[in-house]
């Protein structure tokens, strides 16, 4: 279970889809959320789309990993298409904030890598936040603001890779990928695998 | 401070080689030995041949970072020119056997990443340890058995990589590499970094 965050505006979605089109074997966390679906969005592979209501009812019955609140909408991980595919034995890239990936670690402990991606600077990001689109000034001073409050926690995450160049970012992100799937305790299978090979050495 | 480890013939001496290869800041340490230089090794690159009596001198001087016998010979890496290079900021590479690896884990604690090579099986080791040169049956049974000793100590190790395909096992290397450089523990510069950037974001 591989955790992202980043504030917006840091390239965590272009570098998340540079790393599921590599790897067959991880997937995306679908999170059900609240706000209502953008421009061509569909339901249940961007999000899974819910009424306050029904969001309330997953939370009452356990049935989210973590939820969070970002400018008033809610987002969750439903539980079930997780533990389903950790079975089949995929990996899942989750791309949530700091809340979630707090809660994600109670829940599942060891078994998450949380990366963090930070813009080169403050100025960067500003202008990324600013030319984004016809938003206004208010609208922009708010955006900097959700990422100074996001950038805060970047303490909590196992990894921090700073996207200054896209490709090298990339090549960053990948390499923590390859590398915590070959993290002793991950492969299970070595031990069998290391007592055959002892006993072809004798 | 990266340790990589493996029985002979898994193919760690060329994968060491290509990391040094691509990484300027990464320097190989030089071990001292009591065994004959052979046909072309040079003093103080390959290794820093010594006698036994001055060997036993740097051991009773504590100016070994750790220190371990093979078949008769000693071996062990000289802490001086360790703390030079971490103190100009290099990364550095031992490649060194598990018990040189325990010493130093011991020595240095958390600053080291431990990696272990594995051949993909006993066959396939015991193949390139036969086809080595002209070495007796009794000389590659011996060097099977030495091969098994260190296969049998790879859960010491943080990251376990399987050399079948070579251009596949340096990947992985390269991988543990870049991941361990940005671990956020291993970010020195960090929260000066984000300070920085979250005055800009007032």
């Amino acid at each position: 279970m591989l955790v992202v965050s980043s504030p917006s505006g840091a390239g965590k979605t272009t570098l998340c889809k540079m790393l599921l089109a590599q790897h067959d074997d991880l997937v995306m966390s679908v999170s059900a959320t609240t706000r209502p679906p953008r421009e061509g969005e569909q339901h249940g592979s961007d999000y899974f789309f819910v009424s306050p209501d029904e969001f309330k009812h997953m939370q009452d019955e356990n049935q989210l990993l973590e939820s969070a609140s970002v400018f008033g909408n809610h987002y969750g991980t439903p539980s079930e298409p997780v533990e389903k595919l950790l079975n089949e034995g995929k990996d899942i890239l989750f791309d949530i904030d700091w809340q979630g990936a707090e809660q994600l670690s109670e829940a599942c402990g060891d078994n998450i890598c949380k990366i963090f991606i930070l813009p080169p600077s403050g100025h960067m990001l500003e202008k990324r936040l600013t030319s984004r689109a016809t938003d206004s000034r208010a609208v922009v001073v708010k955006r900097m603001s959700a990422a100074a409050r996001e950038i805060d926690h970047w303490s909590q995450y196992d990894y921090v890779i700073i996207n200054d160049d896209l490709d090298i970012a990339w090549n960053e992100l990948n390499a923590v990928f390859v590398a915590e799937r070959h993290k002793t305790n991950r492969l299970v299978f070595l031990p069998e695998f290391v007592q055959t090979m002892l006993d072809e050495l004798k």
